[in-house]
């Protein structure tokens, strides 16, 4: 038996607004201390990661560990259905055939209750290694989401330098050549959302395919902030926290460019 | 001839586009007390009555009774040259080929003039008898809107059910299934115009196509509430008053579903 | 060597979208005086002029007098990776193969730069003399705007026609027929930018097709008024200034209309 509230519809939207663009159908595994997800898109190049913990639900119950195979589509169509203040329900009896929805308004006068049809999902999971990244560049969700939409209409690569002074974003189409400087801040207000730092041992510049960037940007929403952790060799990992809840993750790796600066 | 002021021209733009969506040409029966339409859609499942009375515009002379067939398309391509607080004066002379659209500011430095062709449709009008219904439901205009666009998303048919307690509209398709619940209000501000109310005698429920709602959902900017009316064995009614002027009314035959609860 | 600044990105994106919907590429003239743009439309009907005077950036270098041809789309989507409130300064080499692009936000922590590539436009250039026009319509840009949007959805042509009373914009079409009438304001706020104003020596009447006209009002957000400039038998003139900087024309030449009236 699962049972988990979510005090607004909006977030659990947004979630399944981020990781919905890299793959279809994804499974949910709930245990005791939350709600984790891993997905590999269908090219097998971008993973996402999701995870919930409990303690950010307002109620959470979860009797024993069950992985729930959801299509994120028709999980989003019936989340579209709800109210963004509204609170949500989401239940589960052990070895359920739907999973069950239900929002609220606050007023209590309107009540919707939704299945949605469960499936059996076949996934292999994959390790990530935590690793000590070379770079980690913190700056603006929003800020992010921009360079990858401006970026897109001039090339399909983006190159990602990290150095001591910033970090510098760059991309060559058929109509000429851009680049993005955002400045490191020394001192940034505990306020600020859209001053950009970078931490670093070592300057770092890896190359990614944009379509994937799209993708992630579609996170943005979910978090004031991204972190865009940077080694070389590995892929690079862009983190969204969900606030005081979890986070999604998403890992990337780079492209081999034979021109690569 | 025929003069009929109205101040303000958003009025008449919004009942044009509740009535385009289910049919393309309709009859205005212009009389001394005011006008009427009634349209069958082409599939004739659907029926609108629209009635304006006379007094509820600001100038109204009608000499003799007369009907003009008119394309809606051409009449909301025109109307959309006006701008919403224009006062809109409409004019036909006796067996007029064209009818005349004045659009005026109120600064009175701007004034457009349209003449719209008219054109001979042939229409068999229906008796529609007054019925004593079984469940009178009144609810928001705007929330019928939302739960028609809701349920859209999950199948196509949606059932209503009225009884004490509320009224809930379920549907059922492909990725699950889902119902939106709102309570009947036992005491209701008259200022409020979210709260939902259901007169009843005995509970009813019929299923019926959302495509149609869909359509009848057009008219949700012209009223804050929408009146739904249910009795056995006979279609739907769904009433939107016009302030002051009159309704507009839908009729729709249930569906005869095998599997109806 | 080419430097040009412009406080805000703004200015210089409505500039590019006023003319990329007539030609797809431009010269650049570049001169000390400023930059001067001549373009006509592929099908040879219309003619746009575009003058930037020097004085009116914020700073402005030029050498020596160069040509830069530039694919207008190319050039839009650079510039729509600038922030409105960016700074921008162009850049050039004698010679160059590319322009420099740089946006700058005010707080200095962004930094952009585009190179945009050059190419050899071939175009024979056409002088258009100056006319003692026999009227001179001044009216707001955005009404102007909005009437081709209006008479579009009614024909394909629209009559201008100047008078001591004002100007009137028809126009015909298989659904019916329609004009609007602008008033001539006698006397007008130095404030109000809605009022209109005719100067007539004599009444003048064209009719002008509508799909020029909308590409034309595409500059309407340059400027918060136009005036139109007819004499019989030459093409009618549309002005947009462009403040304290200089102005954008479009030339379009009258049909010859059997039934003109």
């Amino acid at each position: 038996m699962i049972e988990a509230v979510i005090p607004q519809a909006s977030l659990l939207k947004k979630i399944i607004e981020a990781i919905k663009e890299l793959v279809d159908e994804a499974n949910f595994d709930f245990s005791e201390t939350g709600i984790r997800l891993q997905a590999m898109d269908k090219s097998h190049i971008a993973l996402s990661f999701l995870h919930l913990r409990s303690d950010g639900f307002s109620e959470y119950r979860c009797d024993r560990s069950q992985t729930l195979g959801i299509n994120l589509n028709s999980f989003s169509k019936i989340l579209k259905c709800s109210a963004n203040d509204d609170q949500v329900q989401i239940k589960a009896a052990d070895e359920a055939e739907a999973l069950s929805l239900t929002f609220e308004n606050s007023a209590k006068d309107r009540m919707s209750e939704f299945n949605l049809k469960l499936m059996d999902i076949d996934i292999d999971s994959v390790e990530v290694p935590d690793m000590d990244y070379q770079a980690t560049v913190s700056m603006s969700a929003q800020e992010f989401a921009r360079i990858v939409r401006d970026l897109g209409s001039i090339g399909e690569a983006v190159t990602i330098d990290a150095t001591k002074q910033g970090v510098r974003f760059s991309a060559t189409g058929d109509d000429g050549s851009g680049n993005i400087l955002l400045k490191h801040q020394k001192s940034v207000d505990d306020d600020s959302t859209s001053a950009t730092t970078v931490e670093i041992t070592e300057p770092v510049s890896h190359s990614l395919a944009l379509k994937y960037l799209a993708n992630f940007a579609k996170a943005a929403p979910l978090a004031d902030r991204v972190t865009i952790n940077l080694i070389e060799e590995a892929p690079v990992m862009f983190e969204f926290k969900i606030s005081d809840m979890g986070h999604i993750r998403f890992y990337l790796a780079p492209q081999i460019e034979e021109d690569n600066d």
